[in-house]
């Protein structure tokens, strides 16, 4: 679908791959929160891609046509919505790295997010795919945020594979839905209740 | 910023300006939302317009151009985000009408997705701006859901302006933020814990 009218050199993919990395990841996890919803086990879904409009058409008889607009940075996490009364805030993140997921992937706005909604009482957490392996991990935001700390204070800017799995809650995968996530929240608030008792 | 290169004859407003005459409402609510996330009191955003992107051209040297694009219909509704560790989900409507507020105002996919998100817990209403009276009301889920029921069977199709009063909340205009609906969910949820007391 995508013509490049005034390229003559071959297409070379834009530089912010990371972006597109997560596609697939993506996929799963608006499959599994429909498959969610027609369950009636909770009310989620992705936020839409913010964009710039500059330019709108209205031809006669068809609807407004956008004739020129621009991605603009989101200022929050992709997915959101509510589990067993809770706020629900997340972001998918997909790493190609065979020993350590590096920091930079998570970007200051979103930390900033993640971070108010933490505080605010909502489950804030990163689904983090490490596609060599496979394996889908949840990170919260509690965690992050030591490893964060580790790093400002001049230590490594990464969490190894080690870490991640001492420390995250495992995603299942399978048919439907495809990433159960909302398991790994269950076993989450499970392990925070039992924090909670004296 | 808009042109019409095929047009002959002046420009009329698209049909749906229901969308429209909420602007300067929303815009209002925008800036509550900001002062609200300022002042730590709640984090609540809009959600970004939904647009299907047809074509998109990478220019050398400057970012992805989209050139062809359609506005989507919104499967949810525009606002949502945590409050006191609730999940808050929100539409803004306005109306011009003199007496009473119609139900067709309100699309079904909001319907079906506030009553999900009651269902699960999380705090589902509209904010209806009464145009002509410079007053705003919050109308939770479950109140709309019974005047929604009463025009199902056989009832009128609208909520009258007194019915209204009666029944929602009032949201006060002012500076900061402009318009504090969060304390007409104060006032909300505070009648509901009364309602659940013995």
């Amino acid at each position: 679908m995508i013509r490049y009218p005034t390229r003559k050199t071959p297409y070379r993919r834009p530089k912010q791959h990371t972006a597109n990395r997560g596609m697939a990841l993506e996929k799963l996890i608006n499959e599994s929160n429909r498959h969610y919803r027609e369950h009636n086990r909770a009310v989620i879904h992705k936020k839409p891609t913010p964009v710039q409009i500059v330019n709108v058409d209205y031809p006669r008889r068809s609807k407004a046509k956008i004739t020129e607009a621009y991605y603009r940075r989101p200022s929050t996490t992709d997915y959101n919505g509510v589990y067993r009364g809770r706020y629900v805030d997340f972001d998918v993140k997909e790493t190609h790295e065979r020993n350590a997921y590096p920091l930079k992937n998570v970007h200051a706005h979103q930390i900033e997010h993640l971070r108010a909604v933490s505080e605010h009482g909502g489950l804030a957490f990163l689904l983090v795919r490490l596609a060599h392996l496979d394996e889908v991990l949840l990170l919260p935001y509690e965690v992050l945020s030591g490893y964060l700390e580790r790093a400002a204070r001049g230590g490594r800017k990464s969490i190894t594979f080690k870490e991640l799995r001492a420390s995250c809650l495992p995603v299942a995968e399978g048919i439907a839905p495809r990433l159960d996530y909302l398991s790994a929240v269950d076993r989450w608030l499970a392990s925070k209740d039992e924090e909670g008792r004296p």
